[in-house]
């Protein structure tokens, strides 16, 4: 059976930062993925551009938030958001690059991302971090398959190591469950992320210049992609 | 000769992260001070609430950036933030204390603060961080040397410990010295941010009930805080 993304997503209830990162994240199908794995530099730019585009998400989640607890909490998401930040801009620098440089290559598309995952209060905000940030963390995890042993290895612990949902989860799910017109909110505006976050995630892989992506091998990718979407959201106790 | 925070400030010009706090930050004038340091809960939720609105005040100048090296050089700048934050949580855990509800007492004052303070772009956003939290972490480090030894020790190495002032500098001095008006308007940003910084200071200070503070103890603080606020416009080419 094909796997993208071989770490299970467990239903996490407990509300706990999880250990570092489980080997078996590293089981992804890498004859799929591999070869269309941009260069480093590209991966790195692009990842830490999307990086820090969450930060900003959650940097918005921890002003507009309900209360004081919920404000730490987030401060604690923005720290594992940092992280992985901090990481990918220590990986650029370590290449010999000006992150500034590889980075704003990136910028017009994904602001305009942003812009259009803005949510429109602070639980809205909060599950634009947890769904695009968790799928582009798997896709970009996945990606990494066809980088170089070094910085894969480095970047591999570094994304699946600083995992926020459990601080999430917590957050959010006791709203959920008392409110049902909150969680039918909530799936509505998760679906529409998840259409412009595989766009992000598409625009990402190498395609020889002058040719299309071949469909039939990006197709099970996304089928993944979308899978550990699900999971996500039924931890939420959110319909995908 | 008095001298409240004993650390010279210099004129950093050296675009780099400073290592770790001097030992001479410890050389405040403690005989003035101690009897004014709060009990330790309550020093650390107001240290605690005015870091994280400290961090919501970077995250909002790292959004209006305008460009994306400023992005970068400010996510550095709030990963120092978060750092103190970080630190303070974890001091507020260790005496078996709930951040949140140490903090809760101070929300709706550092809320008022921060509302005053906020900046008209990101010029003056970046400076407010600036000045208001080197100012509050002078006097914090300065308040620390009433607490018990084994918190006072850690508080002073964290807040000393991770200084951004060398990333703000190298972000705003080309501006500045490029532009007089910039430099005009900045200068009067700043003095209106010293007030409202040195009445969040004085509102630290544990005054017995009932009683005035002892307005000829605090004057010397005060005039100490002000002229390290002096030196920290100096080094930016701005009149204090």
């Amino acid at each position: 059976m094909f796997t993208l993304f071989g770490r299970p997503r467990k239903h996490i209830v407990v509300p706990k930062l999880k250990p570092r990162a489980a080997k078996t994240a590293l089981n992804v199908n890498r004859v799929s993925l591999d070869e269309l794995t941009p260069d480093l530099p590209r991966y790195l730019g692009q990842a830490a551009y999307l990086q820090l585009s969450n930060l900003e998400t959650i940097s918005g989640a921890i002003s507009s938030s309900p209360s004081t607890a919920a404000k730490v909490a987030l401060s604690r998401v923005s720290q594992t958001s940092l992280a992985k930040l901090n990481g990918l801009l220590a990986e650029i620098e370590r290449g010999g690059d000006s992150p500034a440089e590889l980075m704003e290559y990136f910028a017009a598309p994904i602001e305009r991302f942003r812009d259009s995952t803005r949510g429109a209060d602070w639980y809205e905000t909060v599950i634009t971090s947890y769904i695009t940030a968790g799928m582009l963390t798997d896709f970009f995890t996945a990606l990494a398959g066809g980088l170089p042993a070094g910085p894969r290895e480095r970047i591999v612990e570094l994304l699946v190591g600083n995992d926020p949902s459990a601080i999430v989860i917590e957050q959010l799910r006791d709203a959920i469950d008392a409110d049902h017109q909150l969680a039918s909110r909530l799936a509505l505006w998760a679906r529409r992320l998840v259409g412009d976050t595989l766009l992000v995630a598409r625009s990402a892989l190498s395609v020889p210049a002058g040719t299309a992506p071949d469909e039939a091998r990006l197709e099970p990718i996304f089928t993944e992609l979308i899978a550990a979407h699900t999971r996500r959201m039924d931890v939420l106790g959110l319909t995908a």
